[in-house]
């Protein structure tokens, strides 16, 4: 289970952190490192901070953005420390370890860490259909990255002694989950029911609450299949309006 | 309870690392470091990796042995990777964690982490009533030891809250949902997405879904308000085409 899980780092400034967060995924047992945007994985302090972890280092997949960093997820968690309104029902790495490890009997599991500055930006947690947050002191929240990594593959490594509890979700794809919210976007904005100037907004909350259910493959099937129903009914519907108006029939 | 719990480092080599060792006790709401022997707190990379915990830094308190760092302690607790003759009947924090928050009731506890290269020896130990070791992959157990910090006292963080793990999602009351899957149902019947024999069959699949996710009054105001929106969009070009299909104008 442990190796599905994949340690994704957004935009990562200090390459000591790099390094730090190579040598701690080795202490707890994992291999799979992803870097999106520019990481520096060669330079003096990712190699001295990274020990027995360089060949991670080494390996570790480089993407240009988060989307292609986690298509091939069945879940993607991502982690902050800041509360808002997009950032609800955020977990701790204990209540949630047993949720992680079940998705990953079927499949790989993206744990995303933001840069060192802000963490994840609101943008940056639209593809995370569950959010993650270490309690800390209320004065002082915000962890260095690779200490927050460090804590979240602890638990996670104590959880496979733990008896897995087991929703038995099997999480769909993380790009079939994306391309579900492609096609609400267009049928909403269609509609009027997203803000065309900022249409995530609104997607945001369908994805908060997708996310909490935990979409298998069938279920992505069904809103799917709902929503390219009601674009074809929608569709079919306007069209002969269309039509009329084009031969100058007054419509109301 | 917490802040009872001293920090003692012993012959710590890195000042990064005791920096790095002092922001992760303020983001756990800790205060009091003790160091053991020389150790460079106004270095640069001290002051860089402590962030806001340079006040832990300053206010650090100077021994030249552990004895006398731990003199006033009611339990001192040594940490541990390795294993052997002096080191059996080491625990994970998680299973030291009650123990250590029970005596800080009555009186400053000891948690003692040993220089970079070799960890606390067999002389350093002998004053540790308890010994702790993280749970790690016994092919790298070496965690760096600021890594090492933060582990321990996140599970004495976590540990004070005795609360049980709770998803913090307070559901709507049921007659609102019901509501919704009224609102869900007339609408899918009419776009043809629900079979008219048998409408409950498919609504089921989304009771499954959404109950799994466990819909607040805010979310079931949300879907409410797009099937609304998706009726009245509906409806407007629909009843354009009824109207001049009643005035005779055949619909192809």
């Amino acid at each position: 289970m442990l190796a599905n899980i994949r340690i994704v780092l957004v935009r990562p400034r200090g390459s000591g952190n790099i390094g730090s967060i190579a040598r701690a995924m080795k202490n707890m047992g994992q291999t799979d490192l992803a870097l999106v945007g520019k990481a520096r994985t060669r330079s003096f302090w990712a190699r001295a901070m990274a020990v027995h972890g360089r060949d991670i280092l080494a390996n570790a997949q480089r993407y240009e953005t988060l989307r292609e960093a986690v298509a091939d997820c069945v879940l993607v968690v991502g982690t902050t420390c800041r509360s808002g309104l997009y950032r609800k029902h955020s977990q701790s790495p204990e209540a949630l370890a047993g949720e992680i490890l079940t998705a990953a009997k079927n499949g790989k599991v993206a744990l995303v860490f933001g840069p060192e500055d802000h963490g994840l930006s609101n943008r940056d947690i639209e593809p995370c259909q569950l959010l993650m947050t270490i309690p800390t002191n209320p004065e002082y929240p915000s962890l260095n990255v690779a200490q927050a990594v460090v804590i979240c593959l602890y638990e996670l490594y104590v959880a496979t002694f733990d008896a897995v509890q087991n929703r038995g979700i099997e999480r769909a794809p993380a790009e079939d989950v994306e391309r579900l919210f492609d096609r609400m976007r267009t049928v909403l904005l269609k509609i009027g029911f997203l803000d065309s100037e900022n249409p995530e907004h609104m997607l945001l909350a369908f994805r908060r609450i997708l996310g909490r259910a935990g979409l298998e493959e069938k279920d992505v099937r069904i809103f799917t299949g709902m929503f390219r129903q009601i674009e074809w009914y929608i569709d079919q519907g306007w069209k002969v309006v269309e039509e009329k108006e084009k031969r100058g029939i007054k419509i109301h």
